[in-house]
């Protein structure tokens, strides 16, 4: 497996393309085959991921996903739904596909009706440029961002040859339950859709649902995967092993270009949980211990308060004894040990402790020291910016 | 049932004291007779926190409680635990208690051991003032601040004369499970240790555990209720009703002051929710909104984005349907109806809208129309300064 350039669109039978007009945007991506999804747990559910499970669950494939950010349609009863419908068939009509395979979705402000003009306005405009360039998936991607301020791509080759690409957008609003904000996956890899069906549930559950930005799950979360089947290549076992693990790759990449771009950040946070009992143990004490507002405010300020650390642990509801925790920080090519089985290290290097507080990616090791289970969750700093952004956004 | 002065002090039978020096407090509280204690559910678990629960689950009563403010004395191990032993004897000896009735709590850093030669230094001076006055419940009240601004207390007298009256400290690292913080509450009614504990668990159920800072629950939470029983008045079946009643008024006064002096705090959120099918969707779902970063940073924008309230219900794990959902938003004497039933309220009044979020307690109210439960949490919302209280808080 190696990392390739060109996003989507390095995949082959992917075409897209996007833009923006002042707080919308418009994404068009246009790429035919089998397909599985995996959408927000939130109660409250937007109009676009009724619509587009409705679709992956009926046909199990998509021929193409439109969609828009600045409005999430969610919360925007009846009419939502149509407006979804309206968005499904209006780029059927333009490109002569069937309607019912389309996938819409959408992000933005919650509650409020989406100007279907303006999206009618734009389209021929996105579909005029749609193309397989590498400069077409980033403009997918970037149409895509809200408060996001960077493009979020990723893409890898397989040793046999099979491509995989996804692009995702997500900011604030971020602790996904089963799907996460919005991500575009493709392969051309020649796999039915229940095999991508369960790779994606694999894979998004050590990817995304391992992230936290700000502990709130999104009424509009989703990830899509599509294969256009064009390489040619039908994986044997091996490779659908290193399809997996690729896929994996993947969504790791972006999840964490998420977390650097969480709203405000200024750090990046890996918090890696080793030696649980269950693997449920080490993802409850992973994702407390990145969801904690103490701890991040503690990262924020490059203070190396591990005592609010290992109380996140402690109230996770992970099987732990603090008897038998151990606890590292590290952070460049440093890294100090803290406490060891429960004992706090009484001669620790204060001095590479500050060091390390200065990097920009601060990664947390807690063994629980009770089995051989482990878990790796992401996420960013709490910082003024964080407050700023989220007082001053304007409904 | 009427609220009376004096805090602690004003409930026969308590004696009281607490100085503050440098970043060290500590108080001493006298009151002898049955008990009862709920404890932080952090698996991480300080010291004192398992001294003090193994008092009263052994001799279910208390005769003195000593409290030091500015260390936790929390993931200190075996040494810790003999510290938080020492100061139960230290009290003892200087006041001829037995010392197996005496109750331990500590507040501060996580850590780091304390200094226990500073507290046989302060002790004497705490004792030589030990005394009933309001003054005094008000020295115990601030000698166990930490990052607290003001001082918690609250006391009522019932109709049939027992009294009820209890300090508290909180202020970050606050999301309640089970027990809270430090509380200390008393009573002279003349009541049994398990009436002490049904009442008390009955009332922290509806008061401290419906208060979210943070969302982070500390390794320190500890609320003792101990009975004087000097009023030598025993509850009848009726008192004991009102008993339960005054005692969970007393406790939501305590943890709307703690709201209010959450950590950067300039506004109280209450939350109310309403028409669950269940007691349990209710208080999820309350919890979820006081909770939600989002809602708490749109609060202190003074943003009614409605939108958050609904998203953070919609992911607590509440049963509901957004079809039922009714929303409204209320501050001082006005309100506004947002959402009837699943539709958005086209004609409500921007300008009244904007005028309520100028108050400084917010209370929101969502009703599920799916039952009679309701439940209400209350919370803060999120402000630079939270982030510069935690981000400076120096270890």
């Amino acid at each position: 497996m190696k990392q390739i350039e060109g996003g989507i669109c390095s995949v082959r039978g992917v075409s897209a393309n996007g833009i923006k007009a002042e707080k919308m945007g418009i994404a068009v991506i246009l790429a035919e085959g089998p397909a599985a999804g995996v959408f927000t747990q939130n109660k409250v559910t937007a109009a676009p991921v009724t619509l587009s499970k409705g679709v992956i669950d009926t046909h199990h494939r998509l021929s193409a996903v439109i969609v828009n950010s600045g409005n999430a349609n969610a919360f925007t009863g009846d009419d939502g739904f149509l407006d979804a419908m309206e968005m499904a068939s209006m780029l059927s009509e333009n490109l002569d596909l069937d309607a019912d395979t389309v996938a819409v979705a959408s992000t933005g402000v919650i509650g409020r009706r989406l100007d279907i003009s303006k999206i009618r306005e734009l389209l021929p405009e996105v579909l005029a440029e749609l193309g397989s360039t590498p400069e077409c998936s980033q403009a997918a991607a970037k149409a895509i961002m809200t408060t996001d301020k960077a493009i979020k791509e990723s893409a890898v080759e397989l040793d046999c040859g099979v491509r995989i690409g996804a692009i995702a957008k997500g900011s604030g609003m971020i602790e996904p339950n089963m799907g996460t904000m919005l991500c575009f996956a493709y392969t051309d890899a020649k796999v039915p859709a229940d095999v991508l069906d369960a790779a994606l549930k694999v894979a998004v559950q050590k990817t995304f649902n391992m992230l936290v930005v700000d502990g709130d799950t999104s009424t509009n979360d989703m990830i899509l995967l599509t294969s256009t089947c064009k390489s040619g290549i039908k994986p044997c076992m091996e490779c659908l092993d290193d399809f997996q693990e690729s896929l994996i790759y993947v969504f790791t990449e972006l999840v964490k270009k998420m977390a650097k771009d969480g709203e405000g950040a200024t750090k990046l946070i890996e918090a890696r949980v080793v030696g649980a009992k269950k693997h449920e143990d080490a993802r409850l004490a992973a994702k407390a211990i990145v969801r904690s507002p103490l701890v991040k405010t503690a990262i924020f300020g490059k203070d190396p308060n591990w005592g609010r650390i290992v109380a996140a642990a402690g109230y996770s509801g992970a099987e732990l004894e603090q008897e038998r925790l151990s606890l590292s920080l590290s952070g460049g090519e440093e890294k100090v040990e803290l406490v060891d089985c429960g004992e706090i290290s009484e001669s620790f290097d204060l001095a590479l402790l500050k060091k390390i507080m200065e990097n920009y990616e601060i990664v947390i090791t807690l063994d629980l020291n009770m089995g051989e289970e482990h878990a790796t969750a992401w996420g960013c700093d709490l910082t003024y910016d964080y407050i700023r952004i989220n007082a001053e956004y304007t409904t």
